[in-house]
C-alpha cells in the first residue's frame, strides 16, 4: 500500500517540474497546464456580450470550479513542498508560501473566487481580466523559459542595438517629416512625436490612414520612415528566431544528458 | 522481347518513388504529376463561370479523361504492387487497396467520373472541389516531405513556443484593447474575441479597416498587438525556413550515397 | 611607346572582366558600368511628360551619344577579342559577335540609333524601353551572378517546395473562400482565380481593398490566405538570402587564392 | 588626497571609452549617455505645441541646462586629453579640437546655447532640431560600431548585389507597368518615375491609396512590382542581421580576452 509519506513523493515528483526526470511536462502538471488554458480561454470568452449572456449559469459555475481545482492545486503543492529540505517544517511552508511562484499562485486563484458583490462596473470588469493573470502560472515551468532568458541575455547588445539603429533613423524621419510636412499639415506632422505616431499608426496599420505628406522631400522620409520601421522590426525579429533556435539546442543537449526515471 | 513478368517489375521501378534509385521523379512519375497539376489547374479554372460557360464541352471531356487516366494509373500501381511482397496475392491487394496512398488514389478518382445527374447545386459543387483532393496524390513522393516532417518535429518545441509568445502578448494586447476601447467602440472593441479579431483582421488586412483606437492607451495597445502579429507570424517562419535547409541538405546527403542505376 | 598589339591586349585585359586579376571592375569596365547606368537613367526619366517636355533637346542629344558610346566599346570589344585564342581570325570574329554576350551588346545599341520616323507611338514607346535592355550588358560581369546562380541552383528544391507548399495552402484557401463566399460576393470570390485575386490583391496592397468576406468562416480561410501568403514570399525569400550569402562567401575564398597582378 | 594629475588621470580613464577596460561604458560615460538621451527627448517632446505652450518656462531652463553640462563635458574632455601623448601642450589641445569627436561635441552644444533673439522662424526651427544632432556624439563609443562597420563592409557586395537585383526587378516591373496602365492612367502611372512612386506608396503604405491598375497584365506586374519590394527590403535585412550578429560574436570574443582593472 502506498504510504502517506510516498504518496507526498510522488506527488512531489508529479508537481515541481524541476524534479520530473523525463523530458517534457509530468502527467500531472499536463492536467495543470490544460486547466490553466481551460482558465484562460473561459475567461476570454465570458467577454464576449453574446456569449455571456446565454450562458451566465454556465460561466458562474465554471469559475468557482476553476477557483476550486486552483485552491486544490495549491494546498497539493504546499503539503508536497515538505519533501524539500528548503521548505521542511512551518518555518519552511511560510518561506514556500513567500516564495515568488507561490505567491503567483496566490494570486492567481483570488479573481476566481472574489466575484461576489459587485457586478458590470470598472473593478468588476478589472477582477476579471485578472484571471489571465493564471498565465503567469505556466512560468513554473521553466526550464524552457530559462534557456530564452540566457539565449536572449547573450544577445541582448545586438537586439539593443539593432532596436537603437533602427529607431534613430525613424527618429530622424520623423524630424524631416515635422520639418518638411509641419507647416501645411499641422495635425499629423506638427511635432516629433505627431509624425513619429502618423508613421507607427501607418506601418502598423493600426491607425486612420487619411493623411499622407504632401510633399516630395516629405514622401522621401515618409518612404525612409516606412523602410526604417520595417527594418526595426525584422532585424530584432531575426535576432530572436536565432536565439530561440540557440535556446532550444541548448535544451535539447541538455536533455539528451538527462537519465530517465521510471 | 520484355516479357509480362519484366515489365511488372519496369513499372513497379518506374511508379513507385521510394524503389526509383536516381534522384528527382521517374519519368512515368514525372508524367503523373503533370497529369494531376493539369487536372487541378482545370478543376481551378472550370469554377469561373466567364470561362465555364464558354467551355462546357471542353470541360466535359477533360474530367472524363482526367477520370480515365487517374483510373488507368490505379489499374497499373495494383497490377505491379505484385513485385512487393507486402502485397503478393489476392490477400495483398486487398492490403494494397486498404493502404492510406491507394485509398487517396481512389478517392482522387471518385470527383471527376460521378459528376452526373445534378446541377449547380451545393453537393455540387462540393464535389467538383473535391477534385483539389488529386493533390493529395502528390504526398506519395514522399522523401522530401519525410524529411520537412523530421525537420518540423526537432523543432516543434520552438515553433511552439514561438507561437505560444506571440499569442500571449497578442491575447493581452487585444484584453487591454478591449480594457480600455470595449466601453467606446462595443462592436469593435467590446470583448476580448473582438479585439483579438480587429487586430487580426486589420494586420492581414483581410478585415475592414474602418474602426481605430481612440484613446492614447488604446492605440499603444494596438500597436503593440501589431508588432506582437508581425513577430508571432515571422519568428515560426523563420524557424520553418531553417528546418526547410535543414530537411534538404539531409535530403542531399542521402542522395549522395545512392548508387546510380541505369 | 605601347604598340598597337600591346593596347589591344591592355583593352583585352580591361574589357574582359574574367581577365582582370583583381577583385571588383577594371577601371574602364567601372567606366562602361557608370554609362550604362547612366543611360538607363535616361532612359527612365525621359518616360516623364513633365521633364522630357521640358527638356527635349538633351534627350536627343543623350541618346544620340548614348549609341555613340556603346557602339564604341562594341567596336573595341570586337578588336581586342583577337587576343582570346577561340575569337582569332574573320571566322573567330564571327563567331564573337554571335556569341551570347555580342548579341546583348547589339541588341542595346539598336533602340538608341534607331529613333527616327516614327513619333509618340506604340512601337515608338516600346522601342524606348527596350533601351532599359541595357541593364542585361552588366550581366557580363557574371563571376557574382554565377555564384548567386550555382548558390540558387543548389538551393533549388528548398524554393521549390517551399513555393508549392505556400502555394497549395493559398489554393485551398481560396477554393473554401470560393465555397463559402462565392454565392453572396460573386464578383470578388465566384470562382478560384477571383478568390485567388482577391487574395493576391488584398496581401500585397495592389488591389482595391473594398470587399471582405462576410462569414465566419469565410474570415477565417482569409485570415489563413494571408498568413499563408506571408509565408510564401517569406520563406523562399530566407532561402534566398541563405543563397546570396553562401555564394558571396564562396566568391570571397576564389578571391583570396587569386593572384594580385599589377 | 587625490592630486590634481591623478583626477586627471581618472577623468582621462572613465571619460575615453577605449581606455576603459571593463565590458560596457564607464560610470561616467552611461551619465553622459543619459544626459544625451534626456536631451534628444525633451527636443523631441518641445516640437509638440501643446506640451511647449504649457511649459515654455520647463524648456527654457531645460536647453540651458543641457548646454551648461555639455559645456562642462567638452571642458572635462580637453583637459584630460592632455593625458593622451598625442594631445600633450598647446598644439595637441588644438589638434584636440579638431579632431571629429571634438568637432561633433563643439557642433552638439552650439544648438543649445544659441537660441537667442530669433523666434518661430524656419531658422529657429531648423536650429532647435540641430539638438538632435547630440545623438551623434554617441558614435564616441565606437567599439561596437566599429564592429557593425566593419561587418557590413566584409558583406557590402551582398548587400549591393540583393539590392541592385531587386531594384532592376521593380525598375523592369515599373515600366511594364507604365507600358500597360500608361495610356489609361496617366496621373499613376504615366511614367516610369510615377510607376515607381506609386509602387513604392502603395508597398510601403505612406501613399494614398487610391489608384489601382485596371488591365489584366496591369495587376500581374503590380504584384510582381509588390513581390519584388518584400524582397528588396527583406533580403538586406536578413544579411544586415547576420552582420550583426557576426559582428557582436566578433565583439564577444574581443572582450573575452580584455583583462578586467579595477
Amino acid at each position: 500500500m502506498l504510504g502517506n509519506s510516498d504518496m507526498r513523493k510522488w506527488l512531489y515528483y508529479q508537481l515541481d517540474s524541476d524534479q520530473w526526470p523525463n523530458p517534457g511536462l509530468s502527467p500531472m502538471n499536463r492536467i495543470v497546464t490544460i486547466i490553466i488554458l481551460l482558465a484562460v480561454a473561459i475567461t476570454v470568452l465570458e467577454t464576449e456580450p453574446l456569449i455571456r449572456s446565454r450562458n451566465t449559469e454556465f460561466f458562474r459555475i465554471a469559475e468557482i470550479i476553476f477557483g476550486f481545482l486552483f485552491t486544490i492545486e495549491y494546498g497539493l503543492r504546499l503539503w508536497a513542498a515538505g519533501e524539500n529540505d528548503k521548505y521542511k517544517g512551518f518555518i519552511g511552508r511560510i518561506k514556500f508560501i513567500l516564495s515568488i511562484e507561490s505567491l503567483i499562485d496566490l494570486f492567481a486563484i483570488l479573481p476566481f473566487l472574489i466575484t461576489f458583490g459587485f457586478e458590470n462596473t470598472f473593478l468588476f470588469r478589472l477582477f476579471r481580466l485578472l484571471r489571465l493573470f493564471a498565465l503567469a502560472k505556466l512560468g513554473r515551468y521553466s526550464s524552457a523559459l530559462r534557456n530564452i532568458y540566457r539565449a536572449l541575455h547573450a544577445r541582448r547588445y545586438e537586439l539593443l542595438m539593432s532596436l537603437l539603429a533602427g529607431f534613430i533613423v525613424m527618429l530622424l524621419a520623423a524630424a524631416a517629416l515635422y520639418f518638411t510636412e509641419g507647416r501645411s499639415n499641422a495635425e499629423n506632422f506638427g511635432s516629433i512625436p505627431r509624425a513619429l505616431w502618423w508613421g507607427v499608426a501607418t506601418l502598423t496599420k493600426v491607425g486612420y490612414g487619411g493623411a499622407y505628406p504632401a510633399t516630395v522631400l516629405g514622401k522621401l522620409f515618409a518612404a525612409v520612415f516606412a523602410i526604417a520601421g520595417v527594418a526595426v522590426i525584422a532585424m530584432p525579429t531575426g535576432i530572436l528566431a536565432a536565439a530561440f533556435s540557440d535556446a532550444f539546442q541548448q535544451e535539447r543537449k541538455n536533455r539528451g544528458t538527462t537519465v530517465k526515471m521510471d
